[in-house]
């Protein structure tokens, strides 16, 4: 099994919730009481980061278990830790400004192709060598 | 591989499959015609309750298997019974009315919880023991 | 290792990632700025592609997987390969008109239908065996 990517797949979990936390907090302060997902741009950016972090897990979590599968368990554990931290800074600058989260973006982004650009070479690999 | 936790896994897959169909008939119901996601209050709880159980899966389904790969099947997947109970009580109140989906939320939550940190225990303790 | 199915979740991750590019480029084109996710009828049907591929990752991955593990990683990367291909057709589709969604909608759906009884026979043969 790949500890470390097992631990960092329960931190990127954690961060992930804590997003949704941001909204439920975030609905009582601006005053957006559910279902609405509308009505204040302050709720609707802070909604955008979980949104936004939900829309990734589908390709961050199945790219980052088969880079630790195929490749290396530590490696994809580091690119994890890169891609969690991405995704901090993406919080935080989305939810002072619509134009603050690309640099945070940028960082997860890139972290995830390298999830996915490694894990492809090395399933190829593997398969190349009929493993 | 944990038979159980692979059954538990398609249960809350197909109830969560279930929460869409529901949309694609409230959209019927109540006069919401693709691609919009708002326009009667009926709809939105009914789609908030799609969008909501979709939130939890990437939450619940690594917290299950990680739970289930570093703890013990059965205990993953009697947890995972919870998680799913718990989300059709959340369905059936929040289709009602959005102050009724506070008891299901809740039971999903903790259940969530316990295979988050039980995940975390076992990984530590498997680590500690260079398994 | 399932080599093939492994191959097939990078192809649906990448799709999947090519839905939300598209909707950054309907932001530009229809002048729809985040945080906001309404505005343009044409925005909206590109944004719906995202969120229905959104939400259809949770029900595909686990099934495919479990496929794989229990059944056969060929046949789960075969019917992989037509989940994907109905999701381009749904793709294509919905961006022309709302009621062109069905054929690739329904494709996808059959797929993914395939794969979760599939996987439920699988796991029931294999522990009626003690496997």
């Amino acid at each position: 099994m790949p500890h470390y990517t097992a631990i960092v797949t329960l931190l990127a979990v954690l961060l992930y919730f804590y997003t949704g936390v941001r909204v439920a907090q975030a609905r009582a302060r601006f005053g957006v009481r559910a279902p609405a997902i509308t009505g204040h741009p302050d709720f609707e950016r802070v909604f955008r980061v979980q949104m936004n972090t939900l829309e990734w897990m589908p390709i961050f979590l199945p790219a980052l278990w088969l880079f630790a599968l195929y490749v290396n368990d530590l490696g994809a554990a580091a690119v994890g830790v890169v891609w969690v931290i991405g995704r901090v800074l993406y919080l935080v600058g989305y939810s002072a400004a619509a134009n603050k989260r690309g640099r945070g973006f940028g960082i997860q982004a890139l972290a995830a192709g390298v999830l996915l650009v490694g894990a492809l070479i090395g399933i190829v690999v593997r398969m190349a060598h009929g493993g």
